[in-house]
């Protein structure tokens, strides 16, 4: 990539020829790049800078800034409310939510008054409904009107939209009759029926639909725009390719962070402080579900006093158990955000998984029959038959541990779907806290059966 | 979502209405939505479908199949070829990959000659190239013509390309010289100069960049499309935006298996034992690290035998140190991914890691000195001293582990990355071995010393 336009960018920035050739100059340049440019740029510098480029183009600028709000002071306020006017109004609300109260309250009559409107729009959707996410920044013409006349109004309305690749069209009362692909408009001839090129039956979604139970079915239609309707069908919005990546990565970004026992996803810039309370919740009920699991293993004291060789391979089987629980959960969640599972596909999924995890168990519960036991015979100079009895419990263990985690790592994330709890929090430290009772119980369980009952094998 | 376009889509298919009224009804719907009613017709219904649908609008619904080739008998092999040749080249791509040899090699002479053409130049990339995920579908114009030159360009190949908001211009040389916005293009006055409103340094990448490395810098732009060079500079392809909510998606999915001790992503329709081969590397790399740390244990064999108590608390010392260190590769790998660090960074990032893990290991080691003392207390009947000494194991173990375990969550990851090694692949079960040995040592070693050498406390 070119790393080196930033910095061509920051040189112009910084050269003594005259504004007006300065800005000429960076119109060749992509509005990412003059953004880390400035990023990179010294308080002296960057204020020359925001002089050089006209809200405009400051307004497409801005969109790319990590941290836009620590130039307001730089910019002044009335420049900068400019500027957030200019602004895809979707961007526009992301600046606005990082202001506080008193701020935002100062800011908002300086705003143009077509911004104001879009962003309370915006702003009046739940952040988990996709109407918080579109932007207003679209191009809509009536039903009815000829080519010529479509062209000419998106002419007219590309000068201040991007999003022209679909154009949107409505009827009378403004409701949403369908859609119209660029190039079909374009590669029309003048006289041909508008109504032609329309697509009626373009996809649509809803304002207040769920984030989360839409946003895998707007990939699929992987398209540059999908209109967002208020209730009574009017257009109120678009989400763009790019709004959707960005949804993807979050809500894909938030089951990883869930899957590693963290609340929400971490980033750079966070501090110390900040990461410490995304990954305490989960700590802390782990202690106290491990403290649980601690007094379990404690009522096999006497199992342990007596055969204290069993308590070696205690984290073999645990761990093995939670690994494999995670496999499932993880497989899980995913599919459970992807799909819309019938009755039948959920048994079919959870009978496939229990498969998996009982052949996998039948082949590493063998695997570890026979290297514990010829490990136990070797190492610690105990008898065959002893040895076998020791690793027979491990390997037993291991299969019923495996195949009840497979279980666990399924029914947990349906069990929260079905409450219409997010699955991602049946995430790691419950799923393994669960997976090592059933562990510890079948493992000391079954020492204790088969080597003191059975065996009398004492130490 | 609107399900029901899926059903009236189904119907029209089957409904008596002449082949040429349908047809024109069903330019009305998505192209997804035609593919999802025509998956859900059978055999006889399918056939009729087919028939229906010209070969240009079936390349524009093959792209949404999820097995495009179960169709390939239903519909003849030579129609297959012409609807193949019809689609986004990186979708033909798409289908190809997934016949076999002699199936490619029946079918590939059948195929346009500029169709073949662009198949062959993407998959003449490897598959992690940018290069093997560009499609060639996208308008390009030549350097100093007209706007008016530029616009009956662009409607001439708008026919034949769906992504036209971005144009691309080259030289005389076909050398890549830089993008023009459509808007741009579309708002421009007749004898406005071309030369004005192209971006000269819009970004773009090499077909031979791996895709891990620039996959985010892609996203970043945030653009419709990005064009990808060859060695020369000529403009071979572009990404679309949706490939890149492809990339993103495969790439997090990628990091999020391997997180859950997979080698990668699951979904619904794979076998039995496809999830089994996904699952079983790592689960059997975990049964023999397992061992070995059942071996460290075993040292300490002694010590469980005179103060059995001492076991209850090793699975809460174990799982907390490896949900630690888990915390800690996730944030990390997903740090490695988005950022290129300096060294510098990389430095105060262990640091801060280092800190979380301290602060969290102070805490949660304090609560459980407090409460496991009183549970010995109280549970177990044992002297307050004894208990304390104890509990006063496991604070400091959980202390020292989760430290260390931070520390290794964040330089196990980076030391893959500096190796060039994806550092997902530094996955759960990896880490959780190397803190388990961290634990086991740091604990009973601790309680050796503490309560055996030093309080002389047995049983």
């Amino acid at each position: 990539m070119n790393l080196n336009y930033v910095k061509e960018i920051a040189k112009w920035m910084q050269s003594d020829r005259p504004v007006a050739e300065v800005r000429e100059e960076l119109l060749n340049y992509h509005d990412r790049d003059i953004a880390f440019a400035i990023e990179s740029l010294d308080g002296a510098a960057r204020k020359k800078a925001f002089q050089i480029l006209d809200e405009e183009r400051l307004a497409d600028v801005f969109s790319y800034f990590k941290a836009p709000l620590e130039y307001m002071d730089e910019i002044g306020m009335e420049r900068f409310a400019a500027i957030v006017s200019d602004m895809d109004s979707d961007d526009a609300v992301d600046v606005l939510e990082e202001l506080d109260d008193a701020t935002r309250k100062r800011l908002a009559p300086l705003l143009q008054a077509d911004a104001r409107k879009a962003i309370r729009l915006i702003r009046s959707y739940d952040e988990d409904e996709i109407g918080s996410q579109m932007t207003t920044n679209f191009v809509r013409i009536s039903q009815g009107i000829s080519v010529k006349q479509a062209t000419r109004s998106l002419i007219l309305q590309a000068d201040k939209n991007d999003n022209i690749n679909t154009i949107y069209v409505s009827d009378g009362e403004r409701h949403y009759v369908g859609a119209i692909d660029l190039k079909d408009l374009i590669t029309a001839r003048e006289y041909d029926d508008l109504e032609d090129i329309i697509v009626s039956s373009y996809p649509y979604v809803f304002a207040e639909e769920k984030i989360d139970a839409c946003v895998d079915k707007i990939k699929e239609y992987a398209e540059d725009s999908i209109p967002v309707l208020d209730e009574e069908r009017r257009i109120v919005g678009v989400i763009t390719a790019t709004d959707i990546t960005e949804l993807v990565d979050e809500e894909m970004g938030e089951d990883y962070a869930m899957l590693a026992g963290m609340t929400e996803a971490s980033d750079l810039d966070e501090t110390t402080f900040q990461s410490m309370k995304k990954r305490l919740p989960w700590l802390i009920l782990l202690l106290f579900l491990g403290m649980g699991v601690s007094s379990v293993v404690g009522l096999f004291e006497q199992v342990v006093a007596q055969v204290a060789l069993i308590v070696c391979f205690q984290s073999l089987i645990l761990d093995m158990a939670g690994n494999v629980g995670t496999q499932s959960l993880a497989v899980t969640i995913r599919i459970l955000m992807d799909e819309n599972l019938s009755l039948g596909e959920k048994w079919k999924f959870i009978g496939k998984e229990l498969r998996v995890g009982t052949y996998n168990g039948l082949l590493l519960g063998g695997m570890a029959f026979l290297f514990i036991g010829i490990y136990v015979t070797a190492a610690k100079g105990k008898t065959l038959a002893y040895a076998f009895t020791v690793s027979g419990c491990v390997g037993i263990s291991l299969l019923v541990a495996m195949m009840i985690s497979s279980l666990v790592g399924v029914l947990t994330p349906m069990f929260f779907h079905k409450i219409k709890v997010d699955p991602a929090v049946a995430s790691g430290p419950l799923i393994t806290t669960i997976n090592d009772l059933v562990a510890v119980v079948t493992y000391y369980g079954l020492s204790w059966l088969l080597l003191i009952r059975m065996c009398g094998i004492h130490g």
